[in-house]
């Protein structure tokens, strides 16, 4: 509270010098005029009770990812993108939270009260468990990200959905995979598991038991009610901090086993390396400021909240920096909340845009002390010339520069 | 992470002891036929992308409150209720967060962008905001609980959407009042402010000037996109731990005055003392279990994770005490996640029930030390017999007791 204080005097005294925009220091008369009307339309009964909605001036919505027009077209690679340019706060509504399949534009419609877990393979115990008595068990509720390996921006991207939309964060609720396991009894030699969802290609990833053991979650509740159906209704698999596609939708199966088993999402991006997998699946240190970002217009020079998300696979994020010119000075934002681990972090800066053009960027520095590259760095490490736009492999979570022209305009400085 | 591996083990030590019910030693050929089915229906690409949608199979929806069957009779007292019973985690869902109003079945359907904010009264610079310019200021991001004083149990309640449904959790993003009010210069002898809404009416409360300064919030944002109309679209106060009317909707107008200003929203319950009214406001310490709850039907004998919230309007919950002896004993529960100030906080509790009647209480107890009480203490308070069910004035925070008969139907004990 009183480091609040400060910063409020300190955004006080910033104001006062900048002219116009925010007050308007007319006299009491003009006031009055100004106060907002009555609206002359109310809601309809119909609207009040149930299930409410959004205002239908709010009109957020996510997009198909790459630039594809429409479903259709999707073919098996069918991911939609949150829109991360009207986000506030760390909780992505769940009606915004991005998708992403390698298994075709499928959502299966699935009755929970059929719905079987099944955990086997080299188990003491083999178990089945219906959804009801997945409940009963000892619960936790964790906010947690998922990011999509494939969540990084190219020459085609304009805004921040574009470019870093299929990441969200929720508060997820559910038994922990290790409460499960201990429960079946996991035999001496098995070192991995298989998490199989419902789908007809059996979609499903390898987990290497530590982490299984760790903080894995089986989750039935996402943002205080039933995860939904894009997300993995009614059980998902939740593998904090790593890629997306660990992160099993629609969870039947868990097969306990030796060795790492190639399936369907396998595409040549995982490593196989049972030693180095754990390190290898976990998403590094990642920020991107989502207020002002590309394709959003400032209306003038002056006093502005920058605003955006830090995020990392490797635990908390303990300090977001930002510059506003390029790269040159870097400057702690503040992180707004309590920072939990591998989930969102909101993270906001005080800046006086003096109009000209400059160019804003943020780094995340995680708990265990990564820093978020540079593009120039992730490019080398790639041994890719730092001139040239990178062609990443694999998760890219190096730094997103919005250029800031001189007209208020917002755009990907990436060339 | 230590004491959660603690916790596990105890779980399965008393798992093992329970027969049947969580666990199906079933051979492999058998389990095979166990596995969930691939559902015959998938979801049309129209519901995949934009804004999604819950699962057909979730129904879990508001109530109206006091038992009136529809909207249309509600009057002027409209209130509808959040179902507490299917809750998990801590944030509401916005489409399911409680509403309560004593303006009428009233929704005011606002265009954002005619919206204005005036800041006017004992001020040195009056001012007027438009929403663009209140999204330039600082923010910040809380969670907070929103409750209204009339949420207690009553003889007519049965479930605990009927006994505790018009509290609700969200995260909520804004500006600090306080922010607004240095910036228009508060006048040395303004002790009080007068909050109103964009109503007919011209719904307003009264709130001190110690309160707006420290942490009431003007907020824009809810559980990640913007606040929804039932709850004050496009900007809500937000009055942290005070009574749910103080929380004002379609926030048009703040008037910074030196007195106590009675408005339409005082209708008795209210303390007009300035001394004495930031105490006055302030909600109790409180809890109830939302699982298993009035209404609901234990299968069996055996292990149960009693869940339940617990808020007070003192700050973070300390401890949170659960009963399965009517009162007898007490044992400290679990709390999940990191508590927030003035927010909803889950607690668990691991239960073997043998199968013999009983009755669940929990027991709030704040991080100033205020303690939950009970009917009993609370009917001495208002100086009524103890004996009969207490006619509560104003804020009713005493325990809720939960009997379970030995056919596993839940009831609210309360006579």
């Amino acid at each position: 509270m009183d480091s609040q204080k400060t910063d409020r005097r300190e955004f006080l005294k910033r104001s006062a010098a900048v002219a116009g925009g925010l007050t308007l220091g007319a006299a009491e008369p003009a006031l009055g005029q100004a106060v907002a009307p009555v609206p002359a339309n109310i809601l309809g009964t119909d609207e009040l009770v149930g299930y409410g909605d959004r205002s239908r001036f709010v009109t957020s919505e996510r997009i198909p990812h790459g630039g594809r027009a429409s479903p259709d077209t999707f073919g098996l690679d069918f991911h939609i993108a949150t829109p991360l340019q009207d986000s506030v706060g760390v909780v992505t509504p769940s009606s915004l939270h991005y998708m992403g399949t390698t298994r075709g534009s499928y959502v299966p419609d699935i009755n929970p009260a059929e719905h079987r877990l099944m955990i086997h393979g080299m188990v003491e115990r083999p178990l089945v468990f219906t959804m009801e008595e997945i409940k009963r068990l000892p619960s936790v509720t964790r906010m947690h990200f998922i990011e999509c390996a494939g969540n990084r921006s190219n020459r085609r991207h304009t805004t921040v959905q574009e470019t870093h939309g299929m990441t969200s964060n929720a508060e997820w609720t559910g038994v922990l995979l290790s409460t499960l396991l201990e429960e079946a009894g996991v035999q001496d030699d098995a070192d991995w598991i298989v998490a199989e969802g419902v789908e007809e290609v059996k979609g499903a990833s390898s987990i290497p038991m530590t982490k299984a053991m760790d903080d894995v979650l089986i989750c039935y509740g996402m943002n205080g009610e039933d995860v939904r159906p894009q997300q993995g209704f009614p059980l998902r698999m939740l593998a904090p901090g790593f890629e997306g596609i660990f992160n099993v939708k629609w969870l039947r199966r868990i097969k306990v086993v030796d060795r790492y088993y190639m399936t369907y999402n396998d595409y040549g991006h995982l490593t196989q390396d049972p030693v180095n997998a754990a390190l290898g699946y976990q998403i590094g240190p990642k920020s991107v400021i989502t207020h002002p970002s590309g394709g959003q217009q400032l209306p003038g020079k002056g006093f502005y909240e920058v605003s955006g998300l830090a995020w990392s696979g490797g635990g908390r994020v303990d300090r977001v920096e930002v510059t506003t010119d390029g790269g040159l000075t870097w400057t702690d934002a503040k992180l707004r909340g309590t920072a939990q681990p591998m989930a969102h972090t909101r993270f906001t800066f005080e800046w006086d845009w003096d109009g000209s053009a400059c160019e804003l960027q943020s780094r995340c520095i995680d708990e265990i002390g990564q820093v978020q590259p540079s593009r120039a760095q992730v490019a080398e490490f790639w041994n890719q010339p730092p001139d040239q736009p990178p062609r990443v492999r694999g998760q890219d979570n190096s730094i997103q520069p919005w250029r800031v022209d001189s007209d208020g305009s917002i755009h990907n400085a990436i060339a």
